[in-house]
């Protein structure tokens, strides 16, 4: 059975060493000193590693049932989530007004890590509820927040997301579910909505679902899409709950993965919904959900792949097999164990370079949302949108990749459910398909973000990263030579990858995005060959300054030096692709494939 | 539901145009006129198509079930098994002197790609009898082969391969199942086999385990293992069945996918067991069994992708979302067909680039093998043992990328497990780890099949690279372009790595190991590579020759011109990670990670 160990030593580093929240001026992240920090990230850890992890295996054992419309959670799973609440940890990055903590977004996310490392499934029905938490408390009426959001924040009822349809996924413009305005000002829901997460369940009093539905005669297509909120329960003035709702679960899925949480068919047949935002503007609305989301499943990726890998290193390390080439090192026992190989190694080190690398990248975006929400910061807001599609196409890609890699490392056992490897494949390869499959996120960075604002934002990520080489260059040639050639090489070709699409995607916009799925990878490698740097700038300032604790910043320089050498190439190789352009990817007539 | 189609046409294009069997002077490829191989192919597909393909999705969902000791077949199995041997499929390519039809390599691969397509876990029960077979065949006493052939060839009986242990499975020295010699010759086995597929079922009247175990009192380690057949009923002497012998069926073990085949644990407890080939030698006669095996399984990394790409296909036909960036396509409807999309574009064709290439390779393979076989070409089975680990391991990584990106097509569908198409990818992962993990598959490319006698069969495949380049260059500028410069900067690469394996192998062989599983996969780019562009001068051959069906040969064209410049230019980011060396990939003591 597989374990998992909350990463508190290094998430301590990303926070403090690089990126030295103490000394920022975004309102709150003077309070993150270190110990204060530690704490949360000991208590996390323990809560993560001793409730939430055992619980995974059950999860995806048991499933979840429906019984006469009633849908019952994997046993244990409802005394966790009591756990939880308890804890106060729903409401972290909450605003106090609603009961919250109110912390910053980048102790939200190192947290949230934990909370998917250990038990995805399970997370999800406390991160559904602040997704559509957050759109409540961005677009909703007073009434309606303090309605909703106090009993949410605690998770004493959770939320939904309510989006797809069986006929339509990523065009929501052909969506059917339909809005009646009633006399009363609230309207009347009807249709069937698909692969609603955490649809029904027995862990909360209530369930507020968020709905995108078309008012009755309203405009064509996506424009005449709104957003609901439909209560299973009526609440009543005085909070109380009444009569139940006409929404009703059809079906669970049966999925590759993620059996622990309910993925519910929801047949909404005249139900009561009461509009949240404008008419009309109901994506708009939606977004400010589907954007948190994106990046807590590009998180989702670097999760399932840190304990993925912490247990193919267990293994590794106990697992007698063969010799090493060069002599044996264990030559009292029966053979040495499978990390002396090199081919293991190099399965490890690709896994542990990008888990570090990635946890950075994820930290680092929620510290520009910080900047963004708490500060004002209108550059940080635009680079963040930017990067959103990154995060969460590159990470969720090259995240289940790793699974993979780590599943492999055991051999047959790898493939027997057992033994637990195969769950953090399964479970990871959701996150490359919800919240927008990653072809959808390519198609958002490339045919969007890259020109949003006439192209500010990735001038400035360029600017940012040429600025990061021309600062630090000079001062140390093996870092030069470790770090920044490598950096500027590969920020080149993402340049050039760019500069592509201007001059082809303009008369032909299929040679851009023929090339988007390697934009997005590329641009991930960029971004974790940035955060490498960076990182191994802060450990070489580490060592400088006097450490008790050498070993921990040298491992992090070679593992750096790693990813450099051995991942962060093969943007040459995406770069390729891209300049090939649309002709050899178009050239075929539908019939003729 | 998924469906299969048998790809007739495609595997009829390499036999004749590309392989054009009928030229060869293989003995028995006289036989394999178009009419001929035609008949046969169609027969198989519909075989494969209408009666197995509908069983793949019941043997994943009710799986095997142990009751008493016996094993139960999931529904329809018996049935399907027995329609298979009535058609003759089981002894195809086994001798006429044993029942079967004496076909070459080449037509028992081309089949058994369809077999494994519609049905991988059904397929293992014939192939693993097969390859037992093979091993009988190849080792066996006259009256062992007399005893066992016949009835193994026409699956009245099945075979399986026992060799991995609870705490070894690679380094299969340490051994503990014994045998213990008796008066008559026999000899006494005790001990436990894990990951015995097709270990114990209901579809045949006996089992013949092939079971590796070490003679007591014989050397140390590998070199005192020896392989004896242990059948599940003893066999008297006028070839009916006798007593029950002493092996039974420990459990079955739950894994990922092919849950159609029952994975035993199988338990010796003082079973007879017959000595097969020689003493102490039997890793040389289970290697029989082992090559046949890897080239089969390598086969399946291709069937998956196949089959899985196939219903990706028809998916990315029907389904409406989104509008082509370029206009409408499909005005009149709601949406246009996911297919407009350049990114599922991508996809598509990385997945039929590779398909098509895999099946020239495998096909190629089995015919280098029949001239090995059939006409003694002892430098065809020293090629073919070179490319045994790049088939098989190539093909499978590959293989089950191909599978996850067709289940990608389907977006949020292909994470539900009624469509079918996490089947494909749980079904294909396992190709990855059986009959070797794909490491091992790596080291045995790069630490013993290079410098094979004297590196001579490395050096004869880079003459035969290079002299099909010189051959057809300079007569078509387009083809030159198109498919020689690509195939020969690929070439290029792979020498480089194989200098650089020899320049600093020697003095660290670390350096070697630490790019072996790139070596691996450049390797069999440019295999595919070199398929392509045999392809392309094929279907420009017969282009020129004048055919009815210019759309086929175009098509051809068109897709190994995708792979050239998509895919092949892989070999540099290769190279690079390769000529990085061991020093990043090794600089961390274990207790470090």
């Amino acid at each position: 059975m597989p374990s998992y160990t909350a990463p508190t030593k290094d998430t301590q580093f990303v926070l403090h060493n690089l990126l030295k929240v103490t000394k920022s001026d975004i309102p709150g992240y003077d309070e993150l000193e270190p110990d204060f920090t530690s704490a949360i990230l000991e208590e996390a850890g323990k809560l993560t590693s001793s409730v939430l992890a055992p619980l995974n295996a059950v999860g995806d054992k048991e499933g979840c049932r429906l019984e006469n419309g009633v849908v019952y959670t994997p046993k244990g799973f409802k005394e966790a989530f009591a756990q939880v609440k308890e804890g106060g940890w729903t409401g972290l990055d909450m605003p106090e007004q609603y009961g919250g903590q109110n912390m910053p977004a980048v102790m939200g996310s190192a947290v949230g890590e934990m909370f998917s490392a250990a038990n995805q499934a399970f997370t999800m029905y406390q991160g559904l509820t602040h997704g559509a938490a957050s759109a409540i408390l961005a677009h909703g009426t007073d009434a309606q927040k303090d309605t909703y959001l106090p009993k949410m924040v605690a998770c004493d009822w959770t939320g939904t997301m309510n989006l797809t349809e069986p006929h339509c996924g990523t065009d929501l413009g052909m969506m059917r579910t339909k809005a009646e305005p009633q006399d009363d000002g609230s309207y009347k829901i009807t249709g069937q909505k698909i692969f609603i997460s955490s649809g029904e369940h027995d862990m909360a009093d209530n369930i507020i679902h968020l709905v995108l539905a078309k008012i009755v005669g309203g405009p064509e297509g996506i424009k005449g899409v709104s957003l609901f909120i439909v209560p299973k329960f009526m609440v009543k003035d005085d909070g109380s709950l009444g009569d139940r709702n006409g929404v009703t679960v059809g079906k669970i899925e049966e999925k590759m993965g993620i059996h622990g949480n309910s993925t519910c068919v929801m047949n909404y047949d005249g139900a009561t919904g009461f509009l949240l935002g404008e008419e009309h503007k109901g994506m708009r609305a939606m977004f400010t959900m589907m954007n948190e989301a994106r990046l807590g499943v590009g998180m989702q990726g670097l999760a399932q792949a840190d304990v993925a890998y912490q247990n193919a290193l267990d293994y590794a390390k106990d697992r007698l097999q063969g010799r090493a080439v060069t002599g044996a090192e264990n030559p009292d026992g029966p053979a040495d164990p499978l990390i002396v190989h090199p081919d293991i190694r190099r399965s490890l080190m690709d896994q542990k370079s990008f888990v570090e690398g990635a946890r950075a990248f994820i930290l680092w975006g929620a510290s520009l949302i910080d900047a963004a929400h708490r500060a004002g910061d209108k550059e940080a807001d635009g680079l963040v949108s930017l990067l959103t599609p990154v995060i969460k196409g590159f990470l969720t890609d090259q995240g289940y990749d790793m699974t993979v890699k780590a599943q492999q490392v055991y051999g047959g056992h790898g493939y027997i459910e057992e033994w637990g490897m195969s769950q953090f494949t399964r479970d990871a390869r959701i996150a490359q398909i919800y919240e927008g499959a990653n072809g959808v996120q390519a198609l958002d960075l490339v045919g969007r973000k890259l020109a949003q604002d006439g192209g500010k934002h990735v001038m400035a990520f360029f600017d940012m990263v040429k600025n990061f080489i021309k600062e630090n260059a000079g001062q140390d040639a093996t870092f030069d030579k470790d770090f920044l050639d490598p950096l500027k090489a590969a920020s080149k070709d993402l340049q050039a990858a760019g500069m592509y699409f201007m001059q082809n995607g303009m008369k032909n916009p299929n040679n851009a995005l023929s090339g988007s799925n390697d934009f997005m990878h590329m641009f991930g490698h960029v971004c974790l060959g940035l955060m490498w740097a960076r990182m191994a700038k802060a450990s070489m300032e580490a060592l400088a300054e006097g450490t008790s604790d050498v070993a921990f910043f040298e491992t992090k320089l070679a593992t750096g030096r790693y990813y450099m050498a051995r991942q962060l190439p093969a943007t040459a190789l995406h770069l390729k692709r891209i300049e090939s352009g649309a002709d050899t990817v178009m050239a075929l007539d539908a019939a003729n494939f």
